[in-house]
């Protein structure tokens, strides 16, 4: 079982993502002691949304193409309207978390983000929570939808907006400790 | 049967509608002879996206409480990434737009504008499109999705994207000229 200070981990993000929800958790995992990535579509920096304005940059790490899924030991997908509404179009993104998924290791989902579950097919009778306007989406894929402030099952973790993110946070510390879910069924 | 000089067509949007969606039916119903109204949550103003900023402001003619289904021939609904993911959590917004669609008039809705008729619980078994990113939401509620300019399913209008506008608004036209569609099976 990996401890926090080995693992590896990914924010998978482009333009849009709701600035708390990638800055937080890439702060504090990195606290806790992990090595954390934040990987986008093309390098370079990306821009964050900051509840109703364009908000600030953070650098891009790696590239989608310069990463492989036996990378990683877990895989966090920030939300906002405007970042997986285009995420959820590349096809790259959409397989990468769908290979994650299948993985078996840790996935983790904030607010809009669940939107890139649904798109990856992963979602389906699986315990989930999102950003509440995409409910009706996240039930229409077959996920059974609860309002907590974080929902995990077998290491896929959801949570429903930035007021959830010291939950969300620290759940994906412990899922990564407890390591792969090898019960988790492949979509 | 109405001609479009006699109609009253209702456009309901929020902050973060795609300007041109919004601008251009309004600007070409108008040019048409119909009396078209922007209808919103709150009285004022509401703030339009162009592309990747926020762009022009219109203003509000009518809030949705002053309003009622059998006011309007038409309801349109812009798309954005923000303006319909904020008004599918308005239940006024979604009860307003299930009437429409069970009054059997013209209803039209482009780009992201579908999910408010996922909300509304009006897709399944429709022959819809959208933009291309939320395919997935609409076949996962049960709608049958088209790679088209403009689909159109007893008076419900669907379009991908600003690109398809004139096709979208010269088919608004020719359904309210149409008249009801009684048809149309309730949701």
């Amino acid at each position: 079982m990996p401890k926090i200070t080995q693992a590896k981990i990914a924010i998978l993000a482009t333009d849009g993502y709701e600035q708390l929800e990638l800055t937080q958790p890439l702060e504090k995992l990195k606290a806790a002691g992990a090595t954390v990535h934040v990987v986008s579509l093309e390098a370079g920096q990306i821009k964050g949304w900051d509840k109703d304005h364009w908000g600030d940059n953070v650098a891009v790490d790696k590239t989608l193409s310069e990463v492989s899924v036996s990378d990683y030991d877990a895989l966090v997908l920030p939300g906002g309207q405007i970042n997986p509404d285009t995420l959820r179009t590349d096809d790259k993104a959409v397989a990468f978390i769908r290979d994650f998924y299948n993985s078996k290791k840790t996935l983790a989902a904030i607010c809009h983000a669940p939107w890139l579950l649904i798109e990856a097919g992963v979602i389906r009778d699986r315990d989930v929570t999102s950003f509440k306007s995409i409910k009706t989406d996240v039930t229409n894929a077959g996920g059974r939808w609860h309002d907590q402030e974080v929902v995990t099952d077998q290491a896929l973790i959801t949570s429903r907006n930035p007021d959830d993110l010291p939950a969300f946070i620290a759940k994906i510390i412990e899922e990564v400790e407890e390591g792969r879910h090898e019960q988790r069924q492949a979509a």
